[in-house]
């Protein structure tokens, strides 16, 4: 074995990831993955970004997956390198978001013996990744080369196809770890197939209804006079959620979307539906006879506990994968098939319905809804909701939100309005972590050549203050607006808060952290907001400038539950007369 | 069941862990989490700490069982929290560090079914843990009771039991997450012992050598004319350290001691034989005819490179564990007993050898070695080298210095001197890690009353900025000395150095990062320093302020590895005549 053997198979490897349509590599510095590091960075078809930090490295390349629906390429070299990918593995996994994760290792004689850098890295990610493979090394015979071209490939389709997730092949790596000179050898075996074309293409497949199945549907949509559809999150199918609004609208049908779904679009579409199932009065006189379901189940606390109030009615649950996504244990038909072919096909042939006195009360009950929301922060200099107000009312319709988990996400399920031409909104919501939100930012930022703007919370950022490094060594623009509480705020929204300085300490974890100082640390643009007026003009400028800028915006964690509690108050009051 | 249930249960699970020895755990914030975190905190016994990052959290409650030998407790909630105490799980298990983890997870009915937070618990951490368990939860019946209070004793005697590690235990906790008023009640059973004794008590056993061992080991050493004795990394027994200085001494055995050891002490400690055994006339004329091995393999290169060319000879390795630590494969006997009673065995009955013509080649070639490299690095400013050689000089014997994985853990065993009484150095040398080198310091810190100093790079220290928000909530002093050469020096050393831009960029990774404004946002002290001197003072005024304190030395990565090619090759010329 000789580098040059190393450095050929990898480079045929790589070769079939671009093939394929990888786009986009990670890497972070280390010794033995040097063979994997340059093979990527060499590739002209790949744009590689590095990264000191591996979980960044993850989180970052999940960002890019995201936003591309591409499988983002991750390497990293041997030993707690490889730990740190754990998370944002994960997430991806949970969130079906495609990775093809490549770690170095030692060759198996410097395994398990005391080696320095030296893990078990077999099958590391447990139950995470979709596939594990340990490929060895071994002369690059013709045969060796048609195996890893077709490696290749595997990998890629096996990411992508069904429901997507993470590959994990890990490269048992053996000195010497450069090439002596360059590799103008030609290939054994010949090289790639012509035309630029992969070893193995494998045409994407959806899973269709049987036409009985739709029929059906059909029947019972016609049947029902109080249905609705719920939209959870959806990522990775840019047609569906114009569909899905499509569908609503033409079948008179209330559209309970999450931001996330990309479906809070329309006239059907619900904006409010977590304030206003608040109102128990109103939440128990609405009580729909079909719930369709597709996506993700949304966040709102009232809406699942609403649906699972309702679960004697026949839920049914529509999953391109076959995933059992019920928390609430409500669904009571499950339909693994695609859902746009689904929403397509009702939406072509369902008649306007005469629902119409179902479907106006909630148009109308929202459309209150509305007002008293925009009453109570308007009352208020700018406040955490009226943030997310702002950016789901201006942002332009061709940038990406990215919302971290924990409070923003929530208020942009409350505060976002439906809009004709939303922006794309993501947020890792696969596991809810907050660990990692930076370095997804940035990720989506690499991959969009539209705006990217983040809504962070201060704990979500000091969590993942390292990801900020991306702002100097990627340099992709990425607007942040920070809701500073100077801790947890979520948390004041729980029982817990009431256990005294023990809740302060390990659960609010207060931190006083200026966060202009991070901004100086990693050359970012740092100004704080106080209106809202600011607040869009400083988002509007930071955009135009480029780079990274944090606008804060500071806010108090016992006020910002105060006012939420005002908010579903003045929903409830708005509503319950419909 | 009830909160009160699981607060009982967990109240008495905790009593447990104290009764057995915990002193230390560590939080981070969560809902799922609550009942454990408020069990932890609310013991009288438990100094508890709170961190936001749950990575930073374990590799400081690593740091924490490292300097105190007890298990530190770690919790956290559900979802990908867990996963980021992958990397610390890892290093724990491999550096033999007991840590008890305990996850909160959600019940059966919310997993793997796309409730929030949610990810596969059950054996995340693979191979890594050395006992896993998921508990459920139950009504606090007498005998639900016995069993955890048995339950906290094993979870504490498996860490810290033969080789200490991971234990891993996994909370299915349900709804109501915090009791409506305190835990006032009455054990169901009665509680615990009396007198404070844990519910089991495990005396602790060691692994003894039988008498013909021992004597067979005497008649090798007597018959031997040129044994050496190599030391690594031993931080468990705080005894071990002399125990094989004084047997060196007595059995005129030179003693290569990396300073991880402890046992680079007394006269037959020889200091700089990574220097010495680069010089190939020097390494192939002093090859040993029985080479004993204790602690963890060095990681010097030389001396690797040097044990693997003497093979033939008897390698005999001591391990108390069993462990199958021999990566060059030299060693011929294993002796999986304790080495402490092994060396104290030795030491009772082996008279003073006349090998002296060994011993003192060994010892006038160190002293040699010694002058050579007081005298290159006193041409030149403050550098990396003698930062390191400073430490070594003038730490206090009763303080402790963490040292980084890469540069400088090679530094500190390349230029510390042996002393008489040599500070005691920790490192991160399981998996040889960078990532969690603040936090760990951090933990030390935390279980010292002594003064800690951390040596770590500039990529080090950018890879876990976020540990020195311990600074901030914690407060436990450091002083941390960082060597900043903007990138990854140790890759200069290498051959993928000539890689030019590909090199820079994904394998140095320099980052321009001005630490003064991380010092800023985390509230520690800052100063630069250039000269020997002003280090030393810098150090002192730092240890006499406390607090967290950065003190910089500037360096070049270029010009360090030249610097330490003009030692090697002054050390080679110094030691050719001996």
């Amino acid at each position: 074995m000789s580098a040059t053997d190393t450095y050929l198979g990898l480079r045929a490897f790589v070769d079939e990831l671009t093939r394929c349509g990888v786009r986009y590599a990670c890497t972070s510095p280390g010794s033995r993955s040097t063979p994997l590091v340059l093979s990527l960075a060499r590739d002209p078809q790949l744009q590689t970004s590095s990264h000191i930090d591996e979980r960044c490295a993850a989180f970052f390349a999940l960002g890019q997956a995201k936003q591309s629906g591409l499988p983002t390429v991750l390497t990293c070299t041997s030993g707690t390198a490889a730990a740190n990918f754990t998370p944002a593995v994960f997430e991806a996994h949970e969130a079906r978001v495609p990775l093809i994760v490549l770690t170095a290792d030692r060759p198996p004689e410097l395994r398990a013996i005391g080696a320095g850098q030296s893990i078990d890295q077999l099958k590391l990610y447990g139950s995470a990744a979709k596939w594990f493979f340990d490929v060895d090394d071994h002369p690059a015979t013709p045969e060796r080369m048609r195996w890893l071209r077709q490696l290749g490939c595997r990998a890629f389709w096996t990411a992508v196809e069904g429901r997507p997730g993470v590959v994990h092949l890990n490269f048992a790596l053996r000195e010497p770890l450069v090439l002596e000179e360059g590799l103008s050898q030609q290939e054994p075996g010949g090289g790639g197939r012509h035309g630029g074309r992969p070893w193995v293409a494998r045409p994407r497949t959806m899973a269709a209804p049987w036409p009985a199945l739709t029929a059906a549907l059909k029947d019972r949509l016609a049947r029902s006079q109080r249905p609705v559809l719920v939209a959870g999150r959806m990522e990775r199918d840019a047609e569906l959620p114009s569909a899905v609004a499509r569908f609503a609208e033409n079948a008179g049908i209330p559209l309970l979307a999450d931001p996330l779904s990309g479906a809070r679009r329309g006239p059907a579409a619900i904006a409010h539906y977590d304030a206003m199932l608040r109102d128990q009065p109103w939440a128990s006189s609405h009580v729909p006879d079909l719930v369709l379901r597709c996506g993700d189940l949304p966040t709102s606390k009232p809406l699942r506990q609403w649906l699972r109030l309702v679960e004697e009615v026949g839920h049914v649950v529509l999953d391109p994968d076959a995933a059992w996504q019920d928390p609430g244990g409500s669904a009571g038909e499950m339909i693994a098939a695609d859902p746009r072919l689904i929403f397509e096909a009702l939406t072509s042939a369902e008649p306007r319905s005469n629902r119409s006195a179902w479907t106006s009360d909630w148009t109308v009950a929202d459309r209150r809804a509305s007002s008293a929301i925009a009453e109570v922060l308007s009352e208020h200099a700018l406040n955490e909701p009226r943030v997310a107000a702002e950016l789901g009312s201006w942002l332009p319709a061709s940038s990406t939100l990215v919302v971290a988990s924990s409070m923003p996400v929530r208020d942009v399920e409350t505060f976002f309005p439906a809009r004709a031409d939303p922006p794309r909104v993501l947020s890792n919501r696969g596991a809810n972590g907050i660990d990692g939100t930076v370095s997804t930012a940035f990720g989506v930022a690499a991959a969009s050549s539209e705006p990217v703007v983040l809504l962070i919370g201060d704990v979500a950022l000091a969590y993942d203050i390292g990801g900020l490094l991306a702002a100097r060594r990627v340099g992709a623009p990425l607007v942040i607006v920070l809701l500073n509480n100077n801790g947890g705020g979520i948390f004041s929204f729980l029982p817990v808060s009431k256990e005294g300085d023990d809740f302060e300490r390990h659960v609010a974890t207060p931190h006083g952290l200026d966060f202009s100082h991070a901004a100086a640390l990693y050359g970012c643009e740092f100004q704080r907001v106080e209106t809202p007026e600011r607040l869009r003009a400083g988002v509007r400028r930071a955009l135009e400038v480029g780079g990274t800028t944090i606008v804060e915006v500071v806010s108090e964690r016992e006020a910002n539950v105060q006012l939420h509690q005002r908010v579903w108050e003045t929903v409830g009051r708005s509503v319950s007369a419909v």
